[in-house]
């Protein structure tokens, strides 16, 4: 049917008579495909500001169901939040200029730096790239962490973009993500220890539970269940803070030059390396030790 | 931190003199959250235009070199493109609203209908959704069509937005990728014809190719290796079209009631399913015979 | 200072010794602008999507008290309906491809033809460009329809862009702005009738209208005032719609040739004008009257 | 029409057969405009990103042939400046939050402070209103400054809107516009001393300057001309800087109360007035003296 239309384009359509065939093929075919060209002019310009920080955070779909379905611990199941981490490393070793990622629950916030030029700062390109790499490494890497625990089926997750323009900005979004992290996991562990500890069915949890504050929380893992909550996984309080480390690695090789006897050298070069943090990155301390994350807002 | 910085905010605070445990938690905590949720304001609305189509693109990130490592026959991979369109086809099941897909090469085109409401029509939503589906399918069905081959490594897929207000640029949008992938499988099979079965170097068959139109292209296979172009299989000539059937399913199942011998009832119901076509897309023939893909312009 | 700076730059400064002067002239001012010019690229793309209908609207600002300051006529004053389409006038006159406009009241939309390509279709060049001339003129012609009503201020229009898909779509936002004008130009008749002509406080009036339907505000004119509301100006029910005309123009002017003598010659020639309607425009009427307005959909 | 239309709605029509008249009124007047409403659903959100300084910037439109139809002086006419900058401060006046402007030839910018949320920081009500405000200002005090010089015809001013983050990019832009007015009024002041005092054409002066560097112009300034650069007016060489600064009013007023005799009393309040500045804005120095212009970039 291009072909058929092809031909009416008036191109330079050679001798169709001996060999019909040939007229399908003529010239015509790019200016079939010019005409519609036009269509690429409906894309649009979605160019991220300058110098603000990028970031993309993805959640997982439906994830309720899928953490029932692939039978994940309560509250929190390590091997998941495990698998997130590792695909969020993924995302980071393949994507560039990502310099700080922060991870809870099925949730996990990429941070671009602010002068990053990474695909002309295309808010679909960042987004659709970060989103495509978590979601293929998180299927690609299942079987490394839930070893016998069948994937069931592919599952999704969804992404966008936020923009921010100064460093407060910046801390503030990973503080409100590290906040929303320590109140979930505060009222899952107590909820989940009145359940598997204390006996009492989920409604009567979640009775138990309405209209306590924090501290009324503490009190019932402590004075209740002998539990300590500041004592409790860093992982599942603070959740997971990637940032990039440059060490120097040595390598010893083995050198043989001619009319001289072989001998055994020692390089040393510096390599970046993605590393996990389970630290509070609210306060002050965690930007201080790592002042090379952020850079100047004075730029 | 959070707990310390919380405890300055001048909220609800409780003695913490005997249990300093319990200042760690007070009702501050959702006020240090609070207190950074201003950040929220930062998100852009991205709302697609109202009675446009939504088309979302995937594109392979780097494929040239994925297909390199992973063997894939040329120019066509079988397992490659079924794959493809296995992973399209899940798309096409978990997220709502898609009318067409078309797919060739390592790209797919998901078409929304002009009137959904999908996720708000927000764009960073639908197409980190499609982005994701696609990939996490891409690696979850990689067995079912490469067997032994091996996954190196998580793949990553990039996608794009555009709308399209009329049926005619929406056909003009799959016209362009359809004659976008006709002129490629034509070089490509000459090429690798000349490559495999004539002799020559790639080197060789480039410089033989250079300047040549469709017409010639056809001639060289033709003249030369016997191969009549428009018997070439379709699926790579064509690629892919997906669109939703509706078929009568007629079940069969025993029905016992109380005070009756087991009778056989047979039931009929529509069911609706993700067909695959590999014909011609930019004549009005296809439109024609499936008019319930697009909506009216007149809406 | 930027000279004091330049300097510092090591491009070409010549001897600085005997002339210093000249030092503040470098060529560095060019280098110092450049060194500036990077944010330029802080500006985004904001192109209209493609074949769509393009709506500028403009609203008065705070036109209550200045409809109060100028002494306005109630319910509705022609020499500022006039006035607003002397201006309305003047943009369509000045900027290109504007096809209809439709005023009421202090508002005006400003329809750009579907396939326009005026200043590359940014939006904010559209409605800045209409809102800048729109108000400019409304001063400029004040006087021609105040007379010795003096301006006390410069008045303000606010202005948005929105985009219209399909005719439908474009004839609909149109039919929604006159069915505003109908609804409040029969309240504002009724109401103004009753307090100047039955004599009712503006608090009674409203009183008198609370929940009632169109009809029973026709009622009330009819039976009380003896007025056919159908019968009132056309200008206050239907607002204005301005569009193109095309007419023929004869122009005689006295032609003389050497060695002949003088004669008048007739000549015609086409000219496109402005026109002003008050009629209704949500029927299919006037778009069947006037279908070079509108492009075809299928395009 | 509306009306015709309506009828078929089914609400609650009321008999038409006696008074036919009462039928077009019917409670579906209401009905039929909320059936054209969902066409506001097309408008898009266009919030600016908050944190941001927001600039609008203004240029005359084919002010070239403007200036020349109103004998503009070359190559600076104080009249027009004087107007420019009277119209911008008609701006700053009537709009909230502007906090520094920088005028110079035929354009504006305006600066929002960068937490301003005047109009909800929507884009188009901020660049509309700008431009609708300085055009109107600029045709009601044409008279002030040009007096006996009628205004032709209404002039045109488009504007944009351009967002940024840091206080250095904020600085540099408006070092941008101000190394712009440098280099032109440099170019300009020497073009027309060669064709107004060195009695050169045109052509010749544009010749004479091709490929010369500032230090070069101002060269032929000095030693031709007897023209120090330096000592032309600061108005031409640096524009206009538009700032608020508070001053204290000392009003004096008689007051008499009852059983005392008339005194005079004396206040002071504090006024926010526009001040205008012709002096260097690219180096620190302005920047230190006025301190609240900007806001802190760690905020």
């Amino acid at each position: 049917m291009l072909i058929g239309k092809a031909c009416t384009f008036g191109g330079r359509i050679r001798s169709c008579v001996i060999k019909p065939l040939a007229c399908f093929f003529t010239s015509s075919n790019r200016m079939a495909k010019s005409k519609f060209e036009y269509v690429r002019n409906f894309e649009t310009d979605d160019t991220c500001l300058r110098n603000c920080y990028i970031v993309v955070r993805l959640d997982g779909r439906n994830f309720h169901k899928f953490a029932e379905q692939h039978h994940f611990a309560k509250p929190n199941d390590n091997r998941a939040l495990s698998l997130m981490t590792r695909s969020a490393r993924s995302v980071m070793e393949e994507l560039e200029d990502i310099v700080v990622a922060y991870g809870q629950s099925d949730e996990f916030s990429f941070v671009f730096k602010r002068t990053s030029s990474w695909f002309k700062r295309r808010a679909s390109k960042l987004m659709t790239h970060v989103a495509s790499q978590f979601s293929s490494s998180y299927v690609f890497y299942w079987k490394e962490f839930f070893g016998e625990e069948p994937l069931l089926y592919p599952p999704g997750f969804d992404g966008r973009v936020v923009l921010y323009p100064s460093n407060r900005n910046l801390k503030d979004y990973l503080s409100w993500r590290q906040a929303d992290c320590h109140i979930n996991n505060l009222y899952n562990t107590v909820f989940w220890t009145l359940v598997q500890k204390g006996g009492l069915t989920t409604t009567q949890a979640e009775d138990r539970l309405k209209g306590t504050l924090a501290a009324d929380k503490n009190e019932i893992l402590f004075s209740e269940f002998d539990i300590n909550y500041n004592n409790e996984s860093a992982l599942h309080r603070k959740g997971t803070t990637l940032i990039w480390v440059k060490r120097a690695e040595v390598i010893t090789k083995p050198i043989k030059r001619p009319n001289e006897e072989e001998k055994v050298v020692t390089k040393s070069r510096m390599r970046r390396s993605v590393e996990a943090h389970h630290c509070d990155i609210i306060g002050e301390q965690f930007w201080e030790e790592h002042q090379d994350i952020l850079e100047d807002d004075n730029c």
